[in-house]
């Protein structure tokens, strides 16, 4: 596929660059901070950058009419709504966080907190010590499940860590925790690779990321 | 509710009153080894005793008329059909592990196992040093969720650890680990409790914690 | 040896009259809500009991004119002249926290903050959902480890967890934790133990805990 | 500072460089498979290069009579002697293993088994699922720090885990226990930038990078 990424000089950027080259798929179009690069018209775009960003993302897709995947954290609930409008015209794929691992982690504390209403619940993260916004987009999505109760949440920032998010459940007598570890920044750069791959095949629609791995159920 | 409780002087029948005491509930009736108290009829039974004092406490149930409740480890085959028999009239609970952690771990751990077939997987177990079998029950019941996948299983024995039980699944780039820590026998009176409300709002039946916990499914 | 105990009805004294007689030592002597017992002179006086008693206390370390072991919390500053004065006669221990562990934890951070000057730092503490302070005392005393360096401090609130203490540090690519976990009130029994065996070999003087742990430096 | 790098294309040679030049060190002189290229005279040699390598790195540091720091695994008793030679003359720095996290390990584990004789102790170490020793060489450095004592250390593998340590030791009221996670080669390099800092102020002499980090006591 010819695919344009927004935030290509940025960390996750530059990972979704490797990880698509190395299937073959051509890079012909990038804004960034060195501004804006058009070689040719993509067929997708791709937002790795921050939400201060996000008109100008809108704009492109606009501009394009593709499919965008958008992995930007720290969304308001305006720009939530600015790309439902676009997916009544292209797929939109949406999510804080493309690790498949991740999805399981939200699955199971789904679960969990189904099982469990009243444990005492906690959700903490640590990221690398680079990461500005807390607590990280991961973390504001383990925090809806619980809904209407406030959960406690710690932010950890320590040296270079990709991602580890935890949520632990307590009864007075036993705690039970759920925990995810990311290894490399890789696995987004995967998850955003299988998210583009189900955009291509869909006509258009407000996507999860949870839609692309558990999709067929 | 008002309760009855064999072996009401053990370790786990003196914490099962407790928690009972906490949510109001009345101990009318007890056996234990300074024999029998009857202040008023129970409505429900609960046995926290050996296997030695089985008879007894089938008696008991026949007499009162009441759902039951048999937390008794070490019980033989013809014991659970006596059980069963007494399933006919009123509901039975057996468990050999009332604590609820337990069973959502068990549950956590089948789920993403279906999920994530190809990925490594590591159980872990640490107990108190007087433990001698290694590894756990419950690391057994752990690694049969995995069935002809051989899992590599590590056990731990520091100090007084009541019991931490650990799987992890790994991706190539990430580590989802699902975990639980007893943090004391207070656990297994929970178990209990909630067996005890479970049993009230059934007709008849032999059930297992498994579906107090998950039996609305 | 032959000891005798302030305060052996409490929570704490039960604890220390039992890890005592596993180390086959003699209570003697004992003061509580009983009142007076005394069997035997003791060689060495313990008071686990509360501030009221101190001054029956220092009496009977005159009496007996022993080595004295005080785990009482909230002493004025005028109690602790009053120890030191003792202390020029007898070895006086005095400290708000008799685990070894804990100080093990204090020690090994404030060495490994020497050495890891410009890593990063976090704290992190869990303990029981009754426990209203933030951050709990022992995180204050890792946090005053660093001095002028702001650390940020997670607490987490889960079940009845006794108390769990993190202190981890990272440089970019690499994370080093030391993490302790008290499992019961026996920790601090068996700190003062430690210090009774201390006590014994002493001559007089004024001691903390640590100097009990890292005494021999 | 100016400095030479033997081995400048490799893998940890690379990292090497990334690190030094974010802290504005200049790389004057490389040697690789690319050959030798020298734009200025270094002030100081590192290599991270093969044992193959070894007398053409001894000959660099006599022509440019510099301090020297090698990163080099797998060398003879014979290659050991050289480099103490060239120590009678300038500092040189030698270790199979650079990072300095795993130096404070080694440390505080040291301390920590002097502190607490009578403690379990348990060890533990998670690798890569493509490592086939168990367990780790760490592991066994952890192993040896407590001589007689035989201490059960379970090795996990999972998916692509840089690696990961920890040492626990328990009282029966208390766990304490010091971890560490390597997240990047980078670790090394910057354990490479330290001595390089450490040999520029030295005279001459023999040094290990235990030695580094903890010499000035």
């Amino acid at each position: 596929m010819k695919y344009g990424l927004i935030g290509a000089s940025g960390r996750l950027g530059k990972e979704v660059a490797n990880v698509f080259a190395e299937h073959k798929h051509e890079l012909v179009f990038t804004f960034d901070l060195d501004g804006e690069k058009l070689e040719k018209e993509p067929g997708l775009l791709i937002d790795c950058s921050l939400p201060e960003v996000f008109e100008k993302s809108v704009n492109y897709v606009k501009q394009f009419k593709v499919p965008f995947i958008i992995a930007t954290t720290g969304l308001s609930d305006e720009n939530i709504k600015s790309l439902q409008l676009l997916a009544k015209q292209k797929p939109v794929i949406q999510s804080y966080n493309f690790s498949l691992g991740i999805q399981i982690l939200l699955r199971l504390t789904k679960e969990a907190s189904d099982k469990l209403p009243d444990w005492d619940v906690e959700i903490s993260e640590t990221h690398h010590r680079f990461k500005k916004d807390k607590p990280s987009g991961t973390a504001k999505m383990l925090q809806e499940i619980f809904e209407d109760k406030k959960v406690n949440t710690s932010s950890l920032r320590l040296g270079n860590v990709s991602g580890d998010h935890s949520v632990s459940f307590a009864g007075l007598g036993e705690i039970l925790s759920i925990n995810h570890r990311a290894l490399s920044r890789r696995t987004f750069a995967e998850g955003i690779l299988k998210s583009a791959e189900f955009a291509l095949i869909k006509d258009k629609g407000f996507y999860s990321f949870m839609d692309v791995v558990f999709g067929n159920e």
